[in-house]
């Protein structure tokens, strides 16, 4: 999408083909500044940092992770070994597993010396399926923006946590369908969830939704149900980390509470995803395992200081003790459909099984 | 109730007998500092700025507020200013209404020489009844608490916002209870929700339970529904500002939500004040008056910097937009009982009218 005008993506391959780039996105809303990954050590830490984040972008990198491991020794062992990392670098989101697999059955037919040019090949192919992905979200998302405006006021829309394109390569998952509605003159508003403890929606969202000129409001986690009670939100459209087989949606922590506020008023709740991030061999969204990060990241809340620099302060006592759990699973029942690259289906097994046989089959 | 063992209240009369002296709830938990009111002014700006806060601390605030107007000019018209702008210094709580009417149903009887001695004497006394109706919450709610100990792991109490001590004269709403509990020997621990925007739960109910000595966690406000979800919380018990006649329970924003989650997994959700809180001529929830702040309260978050100050961040996009809606209304269908300084009802007409038959009465 656009910064300024300038269409940006959020890893690319560097010009003089030594690594790749990425946006660091720690240091957003406050300053753009562009990483350098040069070996896949580098690339597992960018993801354990969340310099990258969002599921399709964790796992675009983690492809582009495998090609600088292929450059540097690609042997099996050592193949292995970054895959290995690679999954492992952070635990809810199923795109690293998918993206890693997806580059080990590429490269695993072809002797050693063959692999870095073909890995190179593929992880580009992979950043740019799922482009492609997130745009089709965009396009069957839009429609559903577009059925809810009534010609005169813009329509609401609640998200949370940042599904944007910072989150994917491109375009992004929940706000694909704000982007293209926005592009073809549909009026939208989008109400951002702050997204605490990291604040992606205050920090991400917001950030994203300015610089390609879409009207927002950020919100404390905390106000999405009062929003709904009085009939200022029109649909949420949320992202996801991992999607269960039957449908559950496991996203970014508080998304349950949304989406009990939503059924509570009949507004509907939308999960937007590549099929990059449904888990089929997975039956229910309970069996998903939920990352604990470091306390600190709820006692501390980082921001621009009064002096001009990103500084941290401590919200609560000293000694105080947090839990810091990264993510919720939504039930199935309380999500209207689910909006993938194929089109919107019912958040059941019949439903994503029905766009996804050949998935679906793979895996049973 | 006790700071490393010391008894104390949050508001009372200076030793000196020049004004009232309250804990500054702005500064902490990072200072510890008490401010003194010697103006009517001084109590209405106290509750608006909220270095008090919390339905009947701000109630006690405007009794001890027309004390001060009584000593500089007892005239029917004075009183009649400073009444009408106590009550106005914060729109949703109905305590400030309760305690400004009660202090002029005492002096409007008496000549205006004699009311500056008995006012004094009637917001000490108010404050007083407040203190003892919460004592008498805690001890109706403490049976709550103990009858889901199971003899070995703590019962595991959620709370919003704070509804503690703090946020009265003594002993709290929600966390008297626990207070209750706790001192009898009953094993609590408290999931403290960190209450987005202005972090009354990290900063004020840590501080308050740390000082008393009582097992807590800090959670974003994001994960209550998480930890319901898996098992991890018995009970919720949170405060109220107004509580329509209906039993809708108007509370810091956010406080749906968990009522959403606690129903959606089979929680208990008590709602705990005194009847000073109850707003008997409003018919339903939705007619509160629900107060909007400032952006920057959304949009920046203060904290203890890294060289030991007091430093505020801004965590969103330069130029970024927030709303701040500071609470949220509760229906009672979601509220399992109340408990107040009489015990424990249905949140109903009904119920409310039941054990306070004489208040209902009163305005009908």
């Amino acid at each position: 999408m656009k910064i300024d005008g300038v269409p940006h993506r959020t890893i690319w391959p560097a010009e003089d083909g030594a690594g790749v780039e990425v946006i660091d996105q720690t240091v957003l809303p406050h300053a753009f500044e562009v990483r350098r990954l040069s070996r896949w050590q580098d690339a597992a830490r960018a993801i354990s940092t969340m310099v990258v984040r969002g599921a399709p972008l964790i796992g675009a990198t983690a492809a582009w992770g495998m090609a600088l491991a292929a450059r540097a020794d690609a042997s099996d062992t050592a193949l292995a070994e970054a895959a290995a990392a690679l999954v492992a670098s952070r635990p809810t989101a199923v795109n690293l597993r998918w993206a890693v697999e997806a580059m080990q059955r590429t490269l695993q037919p072809l002797s050693p010396a063959d692999r870095a040019d073909t890995a190179y090949a593929e992880a580009a192919r992979i950043c740019d399926a799922e482009v492609a992905a997130c745009e089709a979200i965009g396009e069957y998302g839009e429609a559903l923006v577009r059925e809810r405006y009534d010609g005169r006021e813009p329509v609401q829309v609640l998200t949370h946590c940042n599904a944007g394109w910072l989150a994917a390569v491109d375009w992004g998952m929940s706000l694909a369908p704000v982007y293209k509605a926005h592009d073809a003159g549909v009026p939208v508003h989008v109400w951002v969830d702050e997204t605490r403890p990291r604040n992606q929606g205050a920090a991400l969202t917001a950030w994203e939704l300015k610089a390609h000129g879409v009207p927002h409001t950020v919100v404390v986690d905390n106000a999405g149900g009062h929003l709904m009670q009085h009939g200022r939100v029109d649909l949420c459209i949320v992202g996801s980390d991992r999607v269960a087989a039957n449908g559950d949606v496991c996203n970014k922590i508080g998304t349950y509470l949304k989406a009990l506020a939503a059924h509570d008023n009949g507004v509907p709740f939308f999960a937007a995803l590549p099929s990059s991030t449904i888990d089929w061999r997975l039956a229910h969204g309970r069996d998903i395992p939920i990352e604990e990060r470091d306390e600190a990241e709820v006692t501390h809340i980082s921001g621009l200081g009064p002096d001009g620099q990103m500084t941290s302060v401590r919200v609560t006592p000293e000694g105080a003790r947090a839990a810091n759990f990264g993510f919720d699973v939504t039930p199935a029942r309380l999500v209207t459909a689910i909006i993938t690259e194929r089109g919107v289906c019912d958040a059941s097994s019949a439903g994503l099984a029905g766009l996804f046989p050949d998935l679906a089959e793979a895996a049973a």
